[in-house]
């Protein structure tokens, strides 16, 4: 065990939970009828103890150790088997997962705030649970009773684990390439048996010794089956067979051919998987036949939603890091004084502005991620059909954006924390370039930054012939209109109601550059488009929040421990709009050119 | 010796030397009268060869055999003595330093370039001949000729190696703290010799094993001397002691305690050195007593514009790795035509994003780094004084600027390179992922962004009156009136015109701030001012080449090799003004807001 750096404090958080969001109405639910809100505080302070005690102290051992691949059996940093342990033990597997098999039936939104505090503690570690859960989640949804019996406990109870494997090596971004087969298995007496062929890549968690067994959810395609994604299926796919009644059988011809060695997340092994190297390898067909794309869609936008929360929480690490580096770093005098004495970093203006980015970034990602698990529960489980559509399309609408926009900006700010602590930042002592090199990953995988924009104009923004989206920018001007004239925060509103409505000029423009035949303007500028929103939408949480502290602070006292945090998360709204939401403009500047340089150069000019 | 991944071309870097910077002038220079433009395109050929087959070959065995300590000694790796052997046979130690003592007498924007290619191929073993030569030039230029002869020739050759030695644990940007003493010593029988004592940390090639002997140039305080920098002073301490004749003495006290394990550049030995542990360390007095701040600062403003040059060439790399990966790799096909075939990711639109910011801020920054090193060139060897010293005023002005921003631009290029890679991009099959990590660290050291920035501001601003600012923007408003209304770039020259304005405008609001007795809003907005003027700078240099290249493309066939480059060079300038200089207009609202959240923050909400 290693020195414990996770820091993280729960104020945030519990404000979020207790005062941002409308937790009543999920408490309202069927579903969560056995809980309350202080259930819900106290899975908080236990999450962080966790991470705090099992998770924080072998983040370091995990990425020195590293994984390793010997004689076939990838193994992962000894150092994680006794926090394994310790998370299956206390039922910390499947948090927000149903009962029935094992979960612990809490919300969504619980859910996503344990992760945020796992992943910040241990990302490597906390994505074998990630997996194992959204993976078990297509079985829940997809398959029959029967698979549920025979799968759905051991997952969630953490002794088994699972992986999503679409990747292959000629076929990344471009899914629809597989190559992976499967023919139906007339032996095996049960017509969803298929035989299974193919080689997968840069599978996470595709090998280790965590768990019994592996259950892979493959995409492959049935021999015969059209070409592209509309031929592709989806299989369950067991390292080690599983018999209908649950027990183990024999070995299934699942091998790991190689290991990669990556920048970051040492601890979690991105394997080459080969299946049926030797003609043995059966996956169960989950669903109808060519149904696969669509199925994996589900675990896929689970775990791009999850990747927006790795890119938070581990910018929400590294703002602990960096600030309480900064309040003990002593350097340099005030620039009011020079000749003064010196003092701590954090009395620096220009320290204080990384914290400034550090702890907007963070809360405001935090507040936004916090809000679209909120509209998945309400999705789920309200008993009215149209308010569970209206908060599923919304939560659509967000996913892509959070997924980009919280992976390209939580990278930034653990640069920005590295930055603060200066020469130390840069050295394995601190776990600041840790933070940043785990981090890098989560703009690629479940879809780069510019698949996610993509997404989110090709398929996000015309949900429901757009009024998704419209209602979306509509609740950020209702905001700013009804608050314009604060005495405080006034301004703040106008310069969101103007980077929204810049925001809203690029959706309009699209729509003008789809039906003019010139869809390469958009391809240019969607991720620029992607992080207009992200920023608009952050900025609408924090002046949310800041108008619930400004409240607040009417009632407390200004320098007890409530009112310096309401002060703070004034100040913190300030700051994201005058410093960060501004970049909105410069983008709209650049849409305005309408600017082809980047296709008209010719490409051996490159 | 490993892969090679140094792909570096010639043209850009021959188009600068031959076709945008006045060389003419520099070869009318007695100093330079015995070479020619040939001889200058000769010598960027061969380094490019030595970066593809001396240097870039051990680039990745370097990061992954790394720096050891053993016995007090620090080993580098193994793969980097032929290396640098190869350097000091072919006289690649001091590529534009006086053939007096063994140096090639080439022109420092040559130099320049030499180390662009250098640094690009191989950032830490580059950094062995950088700091030497640096620390020589420092004996050259404040030693008496007993000096000289005593240490230069085995400096420059490479046989000796050289470091500055000012940080300690607790005195890093607040160098003026620095705790090491000196105290005269009378049995030495030479005044200028000292005892030295005190403990130096993160010194860049503090230790190793490649030179006989290493070249301390260090700051330390002489007893009774008065606080703050104006007690320091300057001493020369040979790790082994180098006898008036030049012969090595013995063993002088100096020993290394400890290297830090970094994020990048590992084969950059960074130390802690403890001086005198044992009251056996002396030391040779550089200049008169208490002046050596201000000596210090030359080498620092060489490792200063160094450090952007190594930001610039590490992006220059990524952007060779990321744009021949691009036009391999297949993978989607066209927007244009889902339908159609897969085709390499360069024809992605966004992809082609990618490479265009690659491609527009290698560029630019070579441009401008280059000029830079032109204006030290007319510094220091124009007959006349007046333009010797303007030239001076305007490199001085630049330094700060190149550093900042070229350090924390070249690091988000490398990230963009990863970004284009994808997955491999993070695995370390391919180089992209250490230039990010080794370049990490640019921002950092020689004084970090927001030191850069103050420098600006505090020192730079206000040289003769301002003047050299003004007429700095001048220039660039000379440009953008001489030709808005070029049909081609006309629109972009406005682009930049108004950039340029918005620059002013911060330096005209500081003047403001400072009479106001308001420097806060200045230290909390200097880094952004920077980047404002790095923008600017970079957008003149690439639309004056852009229009160098306009009026080439009139004499040459579009599809020739020239006409690519020279179209090229047209969009690259279009795609920098309207994709990134326009960053410059949200940092200017930004401005406008003179806002103090970060300040009026209570430092515990943090």
């Amino acid at each position: 065990m290693g020195v414990n750096y996770f820091q993280r404090e729960d104020r945030d958080l519990k404000f979020v939970l207790t005062q941002y969001l409308d937790m009543d109405r999920l408490l309202s639910y069927q579903a969560y009828q056995d809980f309350s809100l202080d259930d819900f505080t106290m899975v908080i302070d236990e999450a962080i103890k966790v991470g705090k005690e099992v998770l924080g102290p072998v983040l370091q051992d995990g990425d020195r150790q590293g994984c390793t691949l010997e004689d076939g059996l990838v193994r992962v940093p000894p150092a994680f088997h006794p926090a394994w342990q310790a998370l299956k033990d206390n039922g910390w597997i499947a948090v927000s997962n149903t009962p029935l098999y094992g979960g612990q039936g809490l919300p969504a939104v619980i859910g996503g705030m344990v992760a945020e505090l796992f992943m910040g503690a241990n990302l490597s570690l906390t994505s074998y649970a990630g997996l194992t859960v959204g993976a078990a989640r297509l079985i829940e949804n997809f398959g029959t009773e029967a698979d549920h019996r025979r799968f759905l406990e051991n997952m969630y109870s953490g002794r088994w684990c699972g992986t999503m494997c679409l990747t292959e090596p000629d076929a990344g971004s471009d899914v629809g390439w597989l190559r992976s087969k499967a023919v139906p298995d007339p032996e095996a007496g049960d017509d969803r048996v298929y035989k299974i062929e193919g080689v997968k890549r840069f599978i996470s968690c595709g090998d280790h010794d965590l768990g019994e067994n592996i259950i892979h959810l493959l995409l492959a395609r049935i021999e015969g089956a059209p070409a592209g994604t509309k031929g592709i299926s989806l299989f369950i796919v067991p390292k080690i067979w599983v018999n209908p009644d649950g027990s183990l059988g024999r070995p299934n011809d699942v091998i790991c051919t190689g290991i990669e060695h990556k920048m970051g997340v040492h601890g979690k092994a991105t394997c080459s998987l080969s299946f049926g190297e030797n003609g043995g390898c059966r996956g169960i067909l989950l669903g109808k036949p060519h149904s696969g794309m669509a199925k994996m869609f589900q675990m896929m936008n689970e775990e791009r939603l999850g990747s927006g929360l790795m890119g938070q929480s581990l910018a929400a690490s590294a703002y602990d890091v960096a600030r309480i580096y900064a309040k003990e770093r002593v350097q340099g005098p005030p620039i009011t004084d020079r000749k003064a004495d010196r003092v701590p970093i954090i009395q620096h203006e220009d320290v204080r502005r990384m914290l400034m980015n550090l702890k907007a970034g963070s809360e405001g990602m935090r507040g936004l991620i916090a809000k679209t698990f909120w509209l998945l529960d309400v999705a789920e489980h309200d008993p009215d059909q149209g308010e569970r559509a209206r908060a599923l399309a919304k939560a659509d609408l967000l996913t892509p954006v959070i997924k980009a926009y919280c992976s390209d900006f939580g990278f930034l700010l653990t640069r920005e924390a590295i930055q603060v602590l200066g020469g130390v930042g840069y050295c394995r002592e601190f776990p600041a370039e840790q933070y940043m090199r785990d981090s890098k990953i989560i703009s690629i995988w479940e879809g780069t930054s510019y698949i996610q924009a993509l997404d989110l104009v090709g398929r996000k923004l015309p949900l429901d012939g757009g009024r998704v989206f419209q209602e979306t920018m509509a609740e950020v001007m209702d905001l700013t209109g009804r608050h314009q004239d604060d005495p405080e925060l006034g301004g703040d509103c106008k310069l969101l109601f103007k980077a929204a409505r810049a925001t809203g000029d690029f959706a309009m423009r699209y729509m003008g550059y789809f039906q003019q035949g010139r869809p390469q303007l958009i391809a240019l500028t969607a991720t620029r488009f992607l992080e207009c929103l992200g920023e608009v939408l952050t900025a609408q949480v924090l002046l949310e929040q800041a108008l619930i502290a400004q409240e607040g602070l009417a009632a407390v006292a200004v320098d007890s421990g409530d009112g310096v945090f309401y002060r703070g998360k004034v100040e913190t709204a300030k700051y994201f709009c005058r410093n960060i939401l501004v970049n909105v403009f410069a983008r709209h500047v650049s849409l305005g050119q309408e600017d082809t340089s980047a296709i008209d150069i010719p490409e051996q000019a490159f």
